[in-house]
């Protein structure tokens, strides 16, 4: 028996089409046009394909969208000056600023510097504070496309053990207080958690968010378990030959071969929990434009 | 074999003697008299009793030590406004609005008023945030008292299996979240849980926090584990003749008798957990005060 592949595509595009026909509502019934503006200083080549995916989903799902493409010698207090701008925009609701910030900039300001009520990234400490407290929270998009998926697999996550192997505040500790809240029983692993594979085997719900390539293996998965691959990592291929040419892939944290033998569903990489991230960037700044304009439903 | 009794009383005092100390070092070597201003509203009894006793013990330790009572008809401005002095008030470093507050008064917007920096009840988001984010926090008395008592009594936390049950804003989570900075693996279970019994016996340290007078048994307990009670309950006395006197006792969430066979250590109650919440109080400000003054040592 294989596992039911969790394709993130599908459910990415459908999540897509839930905001674009929400935005049209929005504009339609309340006249507000939910816009997200995003800040790339400098010129890497991988903050700018994601910057420009942004821009495009945005804009194809009727958002307002701003996209501000800094030097890479921007000084610190002309970002900063930008994000109060941004802050004072009654037209922009979501304001994300592409990680990693140039070497000479200090990133910690600067997201201390976005209204938390406009942090769609969900990076300001408010809103980790407020996701502790239960309280409406911007919530970083990874840890909120996880769950998705996670709903759409299994439906009503109550009572179900969820081990999460990974404790970055980014993405493993959000992902814990998200499957704590949907009553989860919520265990956090990590590296210096005592047999790892044991504490994994435990889980109905495994969530591996390490950066190891392939370092949770098929038998450290409880037959029929839902596991989540949050890792993204650059190998070499298997093929010695392609190899020594320098061809590389992408892998997860997860053995995929061995683990899609015994999990009952799993997430692949690519395609599983990457193409969710934008969507829920989508969602993310729908939510935010509400919350501003005081729309409940 | 009967478990190692954690009495809170003697640690307690020696934290008090160290904060004593850090005060008489901090006011010789640089000028600096931490400052604690408690807010009573109301004529509550019991919190009466714990606003005097803060009082006390802070000023005891050689604080600068300031108690706010106001009558139980003051408004939520007349309240807002005195928070916004004590923000203001250079000689003061920790703000404690003793809860709860009369019926009328908002709470939310009166801890939201606080200086997250001089929030040394640790109830402000932005605190719940910064313990997330491992950033220096201002953490709830309760469970810092807990950490202390588990360090006194185990040393080094690394790689231990903790259990907490209980997943409230103000203790349980917080627990959690320092467990987790301590490198315990942490395990959040709660009314959802299932198969309680079986969570709890995989603890080598057991969090109890849940508001159920004897709910944890002993054979939900692994041998050898360490037990934090940190549960006040108040029942009518075991004896049927005292108990229709109307007598009545206070109990943890552990059945004690039982868990006290199995454990290895365990917090009685009372006196266990409850004479920490003070000592922490008054470290909390000597902490905010150093921060304040940008002293680091």
């Amino acid at each position: 028996m294989t596992a039911k592949i969790i394709e993130g595509l599908p459910v990415a595009e459908r999540l897509r089409a839930e905001v674009t026909a929400e935005v049209a509502r929005l504009r339609a019934e309340h006249g507000l046009q939910p816009g997200l503006a995003v800040v790339l200083v400098g010129e890497d080549p991988a903050s700018q394909a994601y910057v420009k995916s942004k821009g495009e989903q945005s804009l194809a799902a009727g958002m307002h969208s701003v996209t501000h493409r800094l030097p890479a010698d921007t000084k610190q207090d002309e970002l900063l000056r930008l994000i109060a701008d941004l802050n004072a925009d009654p037209l922009i609701h979501g304001i994300l600023v592409q990680l990693p910030l140039p070497k000479h900039l200090d990133e910690k300001p600067v997201i201390d510097a976005i209204d938390p009520d406009k942090d769609v990234d969900g990076l300001h400490v408010v809103n980790a504070g407020r996701l502790v407290a239960g309280l409406p929270a911007l919530t970083a998009c990874t840890p909120v496309g996880c769950m998705v998926l996670l709903r759409d697999t299994l439906g009503d996550l109550t009572g179900k053990h969820a081990v999460v192997v990974g404790r970055s505040r980014l993405v493993g500790k959000p992902i814990g207080q998200l499957l704590l809240a949907a009553n989860c029983t919520v265990t956090m692993a990590h590296s210096k958690t005592v047999d790892l594979p044991a504490v994994c085997r435990s889980a109905d719900i495994l969530v591996a968010a390490v950066g190891q390539p392939r370092m949770i293996r098929g038998d450290w998965i409880k037959p029929g378990a839902c596991v989540i691959d949050v890792g993204i990592n650059r190998v070499p291929f298997d093929n010695p030959e392609q190899a020594a040419l320098g061809k590389t892939k992408l892998v997860g944290d997860v053995n995929y071969k061995e683990a899609v033998q015994v999990a009952g569903s799993i997430t692949p990489v690519p395609k599983g929990v990457g193409p969710m991230t934008v969507a829920c960037l989508l969602q993310n700044t729908v939510t935010a434009a509400k919350r501003i304009a005081g729309i409940d439903s």
